[in-house]
């Protein structure tokens, strides 16, 4: 797939990496510098290159949404037409102090993203996860069993392009329903957050469902 | 430990009933007829007794707090004065329907129910798993790596009760931080509840938080 990375910050960087060596044509664009980007390109060790949003957006088969929640508007518009573009997000709903959700409860961040792009396939994921255990993660692929990756929206391309991705970078996709169960995975992940960085444990958490029987 | 329920219904019939298997002396009140709650008790296999709500109340150590959200000013009037006491809920706080929380983002059921009993020791916690996965957890208790359990509060000495309760049916206690982290303990357990009973897999689920290396 051609994945298109919009905000290659943190967990934009990381994924589109991840995504590169997993075979995947990246595109990174919207970091603080230009030089980041052909860094982060380089350093992907696959098919990767950068670019402005709107090349990232041009034939891209997904677009990762990681930028914060005060430039998602920002980076729409320069990402240009997304009609019919599966938009993979995981950006939370963020003030500017990243304290609180702006968005919760009656609605959320990916709610209110898909009535900005009303066209595109949106899916909410991998914003439940802290991006330091991304590599950790990916790195034991195969040899330990894959944590879950809780993932939700209202198309079935979007999710089924969703999962994929998911799976690539070595999580175990979890279908948590339509989009609006994004105002329940939003709060998770701000469980999550705290976790990552508020405990002993260090940030490289992850979580894992489980069956068990009666 | 002495363990009032209040509200012996899915959650507080099968919790009381494995604390009392834990060695802990239960009393079971609040539940649709008085039989039942005296045929919990004589069916626990522990020290266990029906009662009232201010029956539960006296001497108790830790109360549990399991009605649906319409009843908990009722129970809490019926259990009477609750100063000093541990209260651990589960109650979610949900609409009659059941299909919306009622309180959430800017605050949380569990931060409603402290307002409403200002002297107790609120611990928000057991709200984030099924009913149906506890007798599973808890028959795996030493055989299984034990699942997570997320608890959060802003008493030591509440909190310090709930992770011997939820180490006592088997989980593994994660503190979540304080009270208010019910913002985000709450929409999880409402994705837990869809994953338990929107999908295919039945309605045994618990997680787990797994830290990695990098």
């Amino acid at each position: 797939m051609r994945v298109g990375i919009l905000g290659s910050g943190l967990m934009g960087g990381k994924l589109g990496t991840l995504f590169a060596r997993a075979g995947h044509e990246v595109v990174f664009s919207y970091a603080r510098s230009e030089e980041k980007l052909k860094r982060l390109a380089s350093a992907a060790q696959g098919k990767a290159r950068a670019g402005t949003p709107a090349e990232a957006a041009r034939d891209a088969d997904a677009l990762l949404l990681a930028v914060h929640w005060s430039r998602v508007g920002e980076v729409l518009k320069q990402a240009g037409d997304v009609s019919g573009k599966v938009i993979v997000t995981c950006s939370l709903p963020m003030n500017a102090d990243n304290t609180e959700l702006v968005v919760a409860h009656t609605s959320s961040g990916a709610e209110a993203l898909a009535e900005m792009a009303p066209k595109a396939r949106v899916v909410c994921a991998f914003n439940t996860i802290p991006s330091e255990v991304l590599f950790g993660v990916f790195e034991a692929k195969g040899k330990a069993a894959a944590p879950s990756l809780l993932y939700c929206g209202d198309d079935r391309t979007g999710k089924r392009v969703a999962a994929e991705l998911i799976r690539d970078v070595g999580f175990d996709p979890v279908d948590a329903g339509p989009l609006r169960n994004a105002r329940y995975t939003e709060p998770f992940a701000m469980l999550v957050a705290h976790l990552a960085y508020g405990g002993k444990k260090g940030p490289e958490v992850a979580y894992r469902f489980e069956w068990w029987g009666k």
